[in-house]
């Protein structure tokens, strides 16, 4: 997969695509990263990438020459088009299953602006994808672009190790994870469950589905309602409901 | 305020943490950010900071104990106690409501944790709030912080300078934004509509309230609920609902 990135900072990249898993990543080359500062392609000799907004107002808006002609340059002699996503408050909310989707693609491009707004013909001419990551303002795409990058690159065949395998993935699961404890089976008088230093695997396993299933409904009863409940289940969530 | 982060990829932060809003605020004394590898809080010779789940499975599980020491060390000869936030898929979800009550604290530990599950005695006990900035799986905790903190630190006083403003913030006026324009009038034949244009400022005002609420309307319907409507704005609902 090859991802560019359009930034007037590109230095906040450095860090997140130099460590861990997205390193890994370009290294097994499973993935390209390009951050590239669109001021340069500005065709006016100040290499200014904002204006006043028509209707006046507050704040500055991105002009479109300098994003047109970057993403044209970066699409020209592919085959197939790239994916062009914006990030921004009005975008789609992001989920597990849209970075599904964009793992598959071969070519994604991440327009962020920074305080200025867009101007609309970027919207409606070059982003195939608004994606917002959240409810809760944030000063750039920056963020937002490295959020859906860690996403979709930690999906792609050949990235993830079994070392780095998470214990399990909350959203593939359905529920929330259960809890997990390691040694000391006592740190300062606070224990472990009795069920878990057992060595019983049904009970462990009892307790685990059961601890899982109690969280959800406690802090996100929203994923029950297209779980497929066993009966075990079933009546455990008649008792809670109770108490 | 004072930041501390702790993360086993201190490296990760640089980039974000020296650029734009992030940078000005701790030149303006605003804020201070401390990232801390916790490993070096591990109390074995190995630095070792994790170990294997107790009933089995894959993954590891961070130990309580350099969590623990490394929050004490933080906390020490402070009067008010830090708000120390883990980041999660199982936490509660972020919200700008939720950015402007941190933004309140004088001292906020985050935990970052990568890949491996948490000792529950760490969620039990040391950490005040779990947050979720999205249904979607990270490989770590570290970019979730980097969201909260952003979002966090630009409310601070003194932070946004004018010139940083933005345009209008999505999620401040109950709204999405709507449409922005700026020069040229004509981009490759692509025009701004005419009411931008007009000089007329009534105009103006009634084309940007109105593509406002459409926006919202198409994209966000459930921000509509709580929206206090005019009489106007209940009339153009009706118009588009029915075509």
């Amino acid at each position: 997969m090859k991802i560019d990135v359009l930034s007037l900072f590109p230095g906040m990249f450095q860090g997140v695509f130099g460590e861990s898993i997205l390193k890994k990543a370009a290294e097994k080359q499973a993935v390209t990263y390009n951050v590239v500062n669109f001021r340069e392609y500005a065709d006016n000799k100040h290499g200014q990438v904002d204006d006043y907004p028509y209707g006046g107002g507050a704040g500055m808006v991105l002009k479109p020459q300098p994003i047109f002609d970057a993403i044209e340059a970066l699409s020209i002699e592919k085959e197939k088009k790239p994916r062009v996503v914006l990030l921004c408050p009005q975008g789609e909310r992001y989920t597990q299953k849209k970075a599904e989707q964009l793992a598959q693609e071969e070519h994604l491009i991440f327009i962020c602006g920074h305080y200025e707004g867009y101007d609309e013909r970027i919207r409606e001419h070059v982003i195939t994808d608004e994606i917002s990551i959240g409810d809760y303002v944030l000063t750039g795409g920056e963020l937002g672009a490295m959020v859906v990058i860690d996403s979709v690159v930690r999906l792609l065949p050949g990235v993830l190790g079994n070392e780095d395998s998470p214990i399990k993935d909350s959203f593939s699961s359905g529920l929330l994870e259960h809890p997990h404890y390691t040694r000391p089976a006592d740190f300062r008088g606070m224990t472990v469950p009795e069920a878990l230093t057992s060595g019983n695997h049904k009970h462990i396993n009892e307790w685990r589905e059961k601890q899982s299933l109690k969280r959800t409904f406690e802090r996100r009863p929203d994923l029950l309602k297209d779980y497929p409940l066993s009966d075990q289940q079933k009546k455990w969530l008649e008792e809670w409901r109770k108490s």
